[in-house]
This record gives structure tokens, sequence and C-alpha cells, in this order.
């Protein structure tokens, strides 16, 4: 049996994991296929977005200037050139008059009752984008408006960051008949994070058997959960050393102090992940996924906003390791704490509006103190 | 041609829309399958959740009360039963001496050097859950620390609501060949709502054609974009009505006051979008989209989060009706207004890091007023 493994602080353990890992290559997706995705280029319009001045309402295309004067005591003849909403002006024309600020004159003319400005009802050629303009720019995670401008401007594959490929390796809990909790767990996160998960495997709890595993991965990133600790029947990070680099195991992290991280010989990163689930959860979020996110071409930090907030009652953590407290939101901009996730395990999280990280030489906080607070806002 | 329909306000629109859409029925799907998605009942452990007292560190099974007094000048000698994270605790025993605050000794004893309290490194027995309590409840959006929850506490399907199936038509643009932006956009919000887009089908600017296309949908919601204006060539109103009713047809809000909703005779709700692009967005995340979040079981307010913040510049909107207006974040929790929608199309939204929503009676906000924005936060 070995000693308690060093731990690192933690926000060391979220540098290393950032500078091992890099955002993957590009690929070319169909727009229709590009929703959430990173892009991974500026794109340009080939050409002005609209093509031409376009109208914005069903009515008549005028040249605004002689509409002027024009009211209900004093229509003004013109003549009728009918246009619908998205119809480019004809030739002369810079105006639309709407529907209902003409009536029927003679045929082929039309009685003006309300003068209209250069412009009005009209949406000028290229005002969405000019020829060549950006109309996305590198790294934005493509949402319907984007998808949308994009279309208009004739693009129909984009450029965007490949999505990684995750693979879940379990180690086998050692006795108790505990149905696993971390796989459905990890593969929704792993979802939420951009990334593919692929089917988890389990394996025993068996040095060279977990070795051989990690250096068989097909993926851009392996997750491997369970076999952490320091007992003699852990060999989590014996393995990846074996077949690569351990950059660290063992983070000043609670719960999740047995995570680790690294990667095997041929560069793939490999995420040690405590094997009981709350802690499991833990290392996943604050440390593990933030490779998944990078990868992706996503921002690394945790994907949950922050908010300031009041603590209601006392929030008490450890003192010399990062605490992860689950908190309810209160009335008045104010959180309760709830019990910790090591003493009452998922059901804190399940339980939980969000959480707030402790940093390592804090005891916690007094009520009233403000404090920033994650949120999961997915009720 | 007709007049401009007569506008309702759009607070009134959106009651309406909520009234006429009420929750899809429950399927039951895979934990695997269901991150996302809306749970239908309250969901119950079976049995007690971890099933025995279990043990959080590497280390030796204790009765707590015998190590009164360890320490490293008073180590006491105990049986050695060895135990793993995860593992039952023995019978006799409450708590877990760690790897490091014991030592070898005789064989088949340990020698501790440092006391425990009773229930130190262990998860008692239904700490996560007792048999029988709720472990996720009606209308939680399962996350991955849902899943985990559900997965220890041996559910392995879960009842969901049932994600909408929503028919996208586009009626085509009268004359300029413009690419369509409206299919993508709309798909890629509805799958965001937890809709599932089926592909767009392009109709003719035709009546009957609209009509026959609509009471041939088969999904449990339709979206018809174009020909919602007042023109001779518009005939999606009169299409709907002619299948079913038509709840409202023009809105008091910019852009997209030409947008409607109602329902065919067999009771599918219909969303009437404007064919304009930016205007056509507007419309679904106004109006459109609620009544896909509410029909798979989502809050059908806007899915993005309101933050209080201040205008650096003076806002203008129309007054008269409800105004959507796109904004940047600036320093210091201010907000900057874009150009609007109207002016510029989709470029506006693309830009924007949200949007204020301005109520019909008000032409804007001063420098300096307080405001409640809609955050994209998809950056």
């Amino acid at each position: 049996m070995e000693a308690k493994p060093r731990l690192i602080p933690f926000d060391a353990a979220t540098a290393r994991v950032e500078a091992l890992v890099a955002p993957l290559a590009a690929e070319l997706v169909r727009l229709a296929e590009a929703s959430g995705r990173v892009l991974a280029r500026n794109l340009r319009a080939a050409a002005a977005v609209p093509a031409a001045n376009q109208a914005l309402a069903d009515g008549f295309a005028v040249r605004a200037e002689a509409t002027l004067g024009a009211a209900a005591y004093n229509p003004l003849d013109l003549p009728l050139l009918a246009i619908a909403t998205g119809d480019a002006l004809p030739p002369g024309t810079d105006a639309v008059v709407a529907l209902d600020a003409a009536e029927p004159s003679l045929p082929g003319h039309i009685a003006v009752v309300e003068a209209v400005a250069p412009g009005q009802n009209v949406m000028r050629r290229g005002a969405t984008a000019a020829a060549g303009a950006v109309v996305a720019a590198d790294g934005t995670r493509l949402a319907a408006r984007h998808l949308g401008l994009l279309a208009a401007a004739g693009i129909a594959q984009v450029p965007v960051i490949r999505r990684p490929r995750v693979a879940i390796l379990l180690v086998a809990i050692a006795a108790v008949d505990t149905p696993d909790a971390n796989a459905p767990m990890l593969r929704a996160a792993v979802a939420r994070d951009g990334g593919i998960a692929a089917d988890a495997e389990v394996l025993p709890r068996d040095r060279p058997a977990i070795a051989a595993a990690l250096a068989a991965v097909e993926a851009d990133m392996a997750l491997l959960a369970g076999g952490t600790g320091p007992g003699a029947d852990d060999h989590a990070a014996a393995a990846l050393a074996g077949v690569g680099e351990l950059a660290f195991h063992g983070v000043a992290l609670l719960p999740g102090e047995s995570a680790g991280f690294g990667r095997t010989s041929g560069g793939m990163p490999v995420a040690l992940l405590p094997g009981m689930p709350a802690a499991c959860l833990c290392a996943y979020e604050l440390l593990a996924g933030r490779a998944v996110r990078r990868l992706g071409g996503r921002d690394p930090a945790l994907p949950y906003r922050v908010r300031r907030l009041r603590v209601a009652r006392k929030l008490v953590s450890a003192i010399g390791v990062t605490e992860v407290c689950p908190i309810r939101l209160g009335p008045d901009d104010t959180v309760e704490p709830l019990p910790s996730l090591a003493e009452i395990g998922l059901a804190a999280a399940a339980a939980a509006d969000g959480f707030v990280v402790v940093a390592a030489e804090r005891e916690g906080y007094p009520p009233g103190a403000e404090i920033g607070a994650y949120l999961y806002e997915d009720a």
C-alpha cells in the first residue's frame, strides 16, 4: 500500500489540464448540422446581403421625393408598381408605400395619401452584410441566428472544430454490488460539453488490463473512472504512467482529491476520475470537463454562469483544499448551504441550484458574506 | 388586397399561445437517452442508497470507540479489516481509518495512530436516498447529476415528456432569388428548445396548396414561415383559418408584426411566422418557441437569462409596439444599443450579446436607465 498521493493545488491542476490540451482540427459540415458547433475561421459574405434594395412591406415601390406633400386631403397620383415583402425595388424607386397608405386610382395608377422618406420600408443592398464582410467570426458557437445569417449569405458548408470523441473506461468497484452511476452521468456531461461519448467499457481492477485498455483507445480523450485511490487495488495512475505520462495525481479538491490527468504516449489526454459518483462528478466538472470543452474549441471555464449572492447561513468548508459546496437559492439573492457531497453523495448535487467553489485558504463564509455561485439553471 | 391586420398586444399573444398548447404525453426512455429530457412524474428510490454503510476512503474498518486515544506515541492495536472506497463496512464497524493513519503490525493486526469519530470516512446507508424517497421530481430537466443519482438508485428507464415533432413549412419568397435563411435557423431553434424539426417543405404562394399542406402535416406542431403579410399574394392566415382556427394574426411586435397562431381542426398548433428572416427569428423566439417549449414540458419563457444592466447610450424604440432591440454588453454592466433588426436584419442578431424587449408604451430608454436584458451567452 502506498502513502496518500501528494496533492497539487486546484488552480495548478486546472492550469496543467488546459496546457496539455489544444483544440482539435477543423472539419467541414453542412449548415444544417452546424448548430452548437464552434467556427474554425472567419466567414465572409461572397456578395452583398441583401443583393438588392429590398422591400420590407407589401405595397408600392415609389421614388420618395414624388410623395412629398401626400395626405388624405391631397392624394398624389403615382404609377402602380406593386411590390411584396422581400422583393427587389424596381430601378428608379427608393421607398415602399405600405398598402394602407395608398388608394386605388386609374388603372395602372395609385393615389398616395402618406408621404414616405427615402429608404422607408426598404432594407438597403448590403445592409446585412457588404460583399466580403465577416458574417461570423472564428470561435463563434453557432446558434440559430448565426445559421440564418450564414444561409442568407449563401454559405452552405462551414468549417468547425471537430467534436471530441471521448472514451469512458470504468474500473469495476471493488466489492459492493452497486449499480454504476458514472457512465450515464459522464456521457451526459460530455454531450453537454460538445463531445461524443462512446459506450462505457468496464475494466477489472488490474494494472496491465487498464494499461492495455488505455493503449487501445481510439478517441480524442479518455475518462478513466475508478481505481484512483491509494489502496493496493488502485492501479489507474500507475497504468497511465506506464503507457504515457502522468501530469498529476492527487488534487487539493473536495470531493475529488484522487483525480489525475495525463496522456498516453500517443498524445491522447486521459483524465483520472474517482470512482465514487459525487467525487467523479466533481472531478469531471472542475477538471476533466475543461479538457473536453477545450478540445472542441469551447471556453474551458465551467459552463455555468456565476451570480453574486449572499450566504444566508454559515457555509462551512474544509481548510487546505478547494471545496465544492452545493447550494440552494433562497429569497432576496441569498444562498442556503446544502449537506455536503461527501455526506450525502449525488443527492446533494441533484437537489442543488448550483454550487460554490471555496478556495483552499478559506474555512467557509459567515452569514451575509457575498460569494460567486455557479448556477445550473436547468430547472 | 386587404387592410393591415388588426394587431393584438404582445402580452395577449403570448397568453393565447400558451393557452392553446399543453405538454405532450410521457414516454419511457432508457436512462442513457434521457439527458435534457423533462421528467413526467416523481421518481422514488426502490431501496436505500447506498444499500449499506459504505467506505469513503481506502483503509481499515474499525469501531470508532476502539480508536479513542490513538496517536503516533500511542499506537493502538486493532484487527486488520482492509477496506476499499465503495466497500460495505463489515458488521460491528462504524468508521474507516485512512491508510496513512495506521501502520503495519502483527499479522492480521494494525497499529492505529489517529483516532476516528463514528461515521468518519463513511457514507451511511440511505444517506443519498432513503428507500421510497423522491430522487427526482416531476418536471426536472434531467442533467448529468440527476442521471447519476437515478442510476445509483437502480432506475434504468424514466418517464419523460415526449419531444415535440415540429414540421417546418416555407412559403416561397415572391420574386428575389434569395437563399432561404429560415429553415436552418428554425431547425436549430427548435432543437435548442427540445423539439425534433423535420426537413423543411417549400410551398407555393397559393392558398389551397398551403391549406392542403397544413392538413397533411403529421407532427405535434407546425411552423409556417412566409405569406403572412397583407399582400394579395399572402395566404398563410386564410389557409390556416380554412383548415382549423386562427387564434390571432397580427401582433404589436417589431419585428414580427405579421405573426399569427392557431391550430388545425385536428388540434395541431400552427405558428405563422413572417418570411423576412429577422422578423421570422423574432416571432419564433418571442411567440412560437413558447409553444415548442411548452409542448416538451419545459418552461415556456424565453430560454435566456435576464440581467439587470444600464443603458450606455439612448436606446430608441417604436411606441405602440413591443420592440426587440439587440444590444451588446459594454464595460461596467452597461449595454450598447445596436442597429435595429429592421435596419440590418439578422446581422443585428448575430452581432448581439442579447436583446431588450421594450414594452409598447415606451419610446426607449434614456442613458443610465436600468433595463432587463436577455443574454444569449453562447459565445
